[in-house]
């Protein structure tokens, strides 16, 4: 685009900005009016991408990870020509508008992930990256290269402080993605004021240290951004980083350069101003120079014809490659490309679930080869490699293991990353007590309503040793309280394998998987119908001769403590329910959850965490769940749980009191 | 130490380490063997304590932030003579121990912080040393230097990885910490094997851009360390770090330098091969040198009498300023030096609860001068600065109020470090949806039952136009699920000094305080000795002039809501409870939980967040609890709430219905 063209965009992004936030009277016009013409460079002349086919599996990824700067991918999704009018950006930050306070993915076409939580976007563009490494070893021929595009990211100072931007920079050094190009929009303000008051360190030093490619220049210089983007490809085994000074709010005559235009409207008299600076019609609203129109109406017709000719790359790679176009399909689809053989058990095995769930995801890969992940430096413990399994590297990018290192937060964006990018299954493991440091990034998973895997292991106090500092006591209710995430915690190794296969089914939401480190005996189940009912979250496992009096509900480890127990209790009819999910079984049908717990039927429930939110199924009466509601201790297991009081002993006795 | 000397107490360490580990057949020998020799200098020549006073204000401070080398501090602080009986380490990691899995403060005298989760000793490390300065900065006088230590810090791999260490250290770069050391254990393995696998960066030249003095040498080369640590005081104004080469588990023939001594028992067979090559007497156990006995019995007197030494010069001081030293207790206590002029509002004035936060703070500041903390990048909104409070920076250690920027997990664990020096009253604030980005350090500082206070302001999805990434829902549920965690949703300004207040007086574990951006109005409170009763969790607002048909349960914004529905539902009897703290609530007794929800009166509780555990008031009843169950939407903060269904007519409706 000539230097007219890069003008008039700039000056649209800033028209809509100002007028879209004035409007709202609310919203961040520092980031977009500071950073403008670069976002003008990324989609009308740099980035490969097609506005008539946001989900073209070879585009250029954008992510803002500084999502509070929402009206730039706005502004630059309308010029470019996303399905989103000018009445959406009218409509900014109101109820059912496209256009919310903070990019959403899956809401806004064109949006890649959903940011404003500080540095997620940074790392889920690792993650993309890294999916695209992948995908392109996997996919590509030495005739046809279907998968060949870059990830851009623009962090900004508030990304660069945060640990998680940290964590993903030095594995994506580590990884040596070179396709990765990130902006760092310098700007010297922070939400509190100068940077100076707190961020004074290094950052391009610290990049470098990381293993990064490092430049930086003025983001008002054009001719040197393109440059800068230009080495940064040719530099194919670094990630890089790019550092542009710029001026927070840049067009704005008496706030730009100040923390005051970071996160409020200009106000009216200022808007007026900044027009007039600009050259823009002061009494037009959501103004767009038609120099600007004109240009990204042409750049539409570019990118449309570009797109047909990787269209027909594509045909002639699918004929040539019919077992990859499966495999393409099958990896677009989510679906697996042959029946899953889980590990087969008998009733009396002994087997922790992280053990069992290590065979699942064995069988797993056999059907699923598009199942990627790993974990933060666990991966023995958690169980997370596997027989064939061949670890990712800057060597092997056809790898499906990632050793992410002691790096559990950005392990979540990735793996977030890497399932947006939409063609793996992805996971990540940790131990369930550390599921607190990668907590916002499970969070945005549930929240976008995408399938990340997260498997957790060494789930209760019966980790022993290690002691309270790795013993989850809360983690089960903090994790069901966070809305749309699937927490299972299977009772043995069979329900591991409908766990997995669960987690792998379901398309709209992330799943935890909560799993011991202590072996667990393989119970019998008198439900014929045990696996499919395990679906609708708990099912009957043993149920008494005669009607029960009295119904254990457990999950996890807890299920055969409560048929211990129970068989221990005489002369009570007693009923054993697994519940791997308590929030799926409350959304079943009433005749369903009254067929497991009938009415008027005492509950005693059974779980080695705090009891917070099971009075739903007993009443209310904190008394009839057998919880843990202190922190752990450390020792054995065994020793541990008799110390809490928390055997099968004080389980029969809990079951035993009258109601 | 000559060198026979700190042979003999590597020896020491190794021994004791080995066969601790070995007999609880669990643990981590290869980081006490890999860095013995520094950790034998550090508490046998370095650091300035007295195992006979372990409280010590003018103590150094050790963090061995690699918390699983627990073995290397019992070892330590039995040899150095603190109250750590050999009997302890023979119990290691079994139930009642005073050696438990990881360190834990409070638990075993000497132990400065708990650690195990990583990189979060690093960061109260760095807690410390910004406590260390500021109490240096109050109390000592031209004449007398009362308070002037340093903190020490042992850090792994794992610490350097994880992303709070990348903030701390950020940080502490920025603040000139010159009195922090921190030695790097660089033995170039981590649990999935060697760091080359995913670890790569260069720590040195990260720490060099983060600000800090960096040297690098050799872990068994005590002349080298000495001058590093020499050099490292030299430096006043950058903090330092020490990266050392280690092989970890030295000493461990056949295992040294492999992942397979990081975190298991050598074995019995390697142990004795072990105490072979060390020259140890294989048949003894948890044998010790003479010569490290008898080197660290004189040195206990050389210690002692230095602190006789420094208590004749605090005496001194004590009396040559006497206002000074009433300061100074009233640090110690946690005592306020005056009583707290809370501001008073009237029936019907309206305002933010965050605005309430700021004035209350501005009140206890004046009785609390050791009040110190600040946000993460957020003052302006979370209202964390008010008038007369001074900035800490490094060019000002009297300032209060430290400019976090965006970090929050590590100002969690600063503010936990300043809990721990045992002077100030921590605080850190941030929004409410933004506690899960240092839910680590919440949970630490609920373990370690210290009085961090935790400022969330923006709590619910009345927050706006930011949309879901900045509307807390899950968040009530998953704080309240923290054992030892007081979560307090004060209903108005009034309410909201009543919060401050049980935060500051609160001595045995972390208080978050729940604070709207929104106006709200202050209500009439019937009960009189209301101020007396929110300190039980929960009072009666409002009652109904016969008995009530009906009680509403709100917290925070609520309240207000609760009271404007019920005054629209006509011909019911309607009771208005606010209960700040459900948990406070519940551990009340029979008679005060009867006397504010009578038995088989219909409850309907309020909270704009899940409903998860409120059942435990509604006797089991999800349908009677008007909450909010999915992730919000961007909007004016009224328009979100019609859009969820959330306002004042919905909770009428919802009161109408029959139970």
């Amino acid at each position: 685009m000539n230097a007219t063209e890069l003008q008039a965009a700039a000056a649209a992004i800033r028209s809509l900005s100002m007028d879209a936030i004035q409007a709202a009277n609310s919203g961040h016009p520092g980031l977009p009016m500071g950073i403008a013409e670069l976002g003008a460079l990324l989609y009308g002349e740099i980035m490969q991408h097609d506005p008539a086919d946001p989900g073209w599996e070879n585009r250029d990824r954008f992510i803002l990870s500084a999502g509070h700067g929402s009206m730039l991918v706005y502004s630059l999704l309308h010029l470019a020509g996303y399905d989103l009018p000018l009445e959406e950006l009218k409509n900014f930050r109101q109820v059912g508008s496209k256009t919310p306070g903070h990019p959403e993915w899956g809401h806004t076409v064109g949006v890649e992930t959903t940011t404003g939580p500080l540095g997620q976007g940074m790392a889920n563009a690792v993650g993309m990256a890294i999916a695209e490494s992948m995908a392109a070893a996997r996919f590509n021929t030495s005739e046809h290269q279907i998968i060949d595009h870059y990830t851009y990211a623009i962090v900004g100072d508030g990304c660069m402080m945060e640990g998680v931007t940290a964590e993903a920079a030095s594995l994506a050094g580590h990884l040596q993605l070179g396709k990765l190009i990130v902006f760092y929009d310098d700007n010297q303000i922070s939400i509190d004021g100068s940077t100076e008051i707190t961020f004074t360190e290094d950052v391009p030093a610290r990049f470098r240290a990381y293993g990064w490619h490092v430049q930086s220049g003025d983001a008002y210089d054009a001719d040197g951004i393109r440059g800068m983007i230009q080495a940064a490809r040719e530099i194919t085994d670094k990630p890089s980083f790019i550092s542009l000074r710029s001026i927070i709010g840049k067009g704005s005559p008496n706030k730009a350069g100040t923390a005051g235009v970071h996160g409020a409207a200009l106000g009216e008299q200022e808007v007026a101003a900044a027009k007039r600076e600009l050259g823009l019609p002061e009494d037009t609203q959501f103004y767009i120079p038609p120099v600007a129109s004109e240009f990204f109406a042409q750049r539409r017709n570019e990118l449309g014809i570009a797109r047909q000719e990787w269209k027909k790359l594509f045909a002639d790679w699918a004929a040539a490659n019919p077992a990859l176009k499966q495999e393409w399909e099958a990896f677009r689809s989510g679906k697996p490309l042959q029946d899953i053989s889980f590990p087969l058990y008998s009733t009396g095995d002994s087997v922790a679930t992280r053990s069992a769930g290590q065979k699942a995801m064995q069988a797993v890969a056999a059907a699923y080869p598009n199942l990627v992940g790993g974990s933060a430096d666990l991966a023995a413990s958690n169980k997370t490699k596997f027989d064939g399994a061949e670890e990712y590297s800057s060597l092997n990018h056809r790898g499906s293991i990632i050793n992410y290192g002691v790096r559990e937060h950005a392990m979540g964006a990735v793996c977030n990353g890497i399932a947006l990018y939409g063609l793996f299954k992805s996971f990540a493991a940790t131990f369930l007590v550390f599921s607190d440091y990668m907590r916002p990034s499970v969070r945005l998973a549930a929240l976008m309503q995408i399938p990340s895997i997260f498997v957790y292991t060494h789930d209760s106090i019966f980790v022993g040793e290690d002691g309270p500092t790795h013993q989850p006591i809360e983690h089960y209710a903090a994790m069901r309280a966070i809305p749309n995430l699937h927490f299972y915690r299977p009772g043995d190794a069979e329900e591991t394998n409908i766990a997995w296969q669960m987690a792998l089914e379901r398309p709209d939401g992330p799943v935890a998987l909560s799993l011991t480190r202590q072996n667990l005996p393989v119970y019998a189940k008198q439900d014929p119908d045990w696996q499919e009912n395990m679906r609708r979250g708990a099912y009957i496992v043993q149920d008494s001769k005669s009607a029960p009096e009295v119904i254990v509900v457990a999950t996890g480890s807890e299920v055969a403590l409560a048929l211990e127990a129970a068989d221990s209790v005489k002369g009570t009819a007693i009923r054993v329910v697994s519940m791997p999910s308590r929030e799926l079984f409350l959304q079943q049908s009433v005749e369903y959850r009254e067929a497991v717990l009938p009415p008027g039927v005492r509950v005693v429930v059974a779980e080695a965490g705090i009891a917070q939110g099971w009075e739903v199924l007993t009443g209310g009466r904190r008394e009839d769940i057998f919880s843990i509601d202190r922190f752990g201790v450390s020792g054995p297991g065994a020793a541990v749980a008799d110390a809490l009081e928390f055997s099968a002993a004080h389980l029969a006795a809990r079951i035993s009191q009258k109601g």
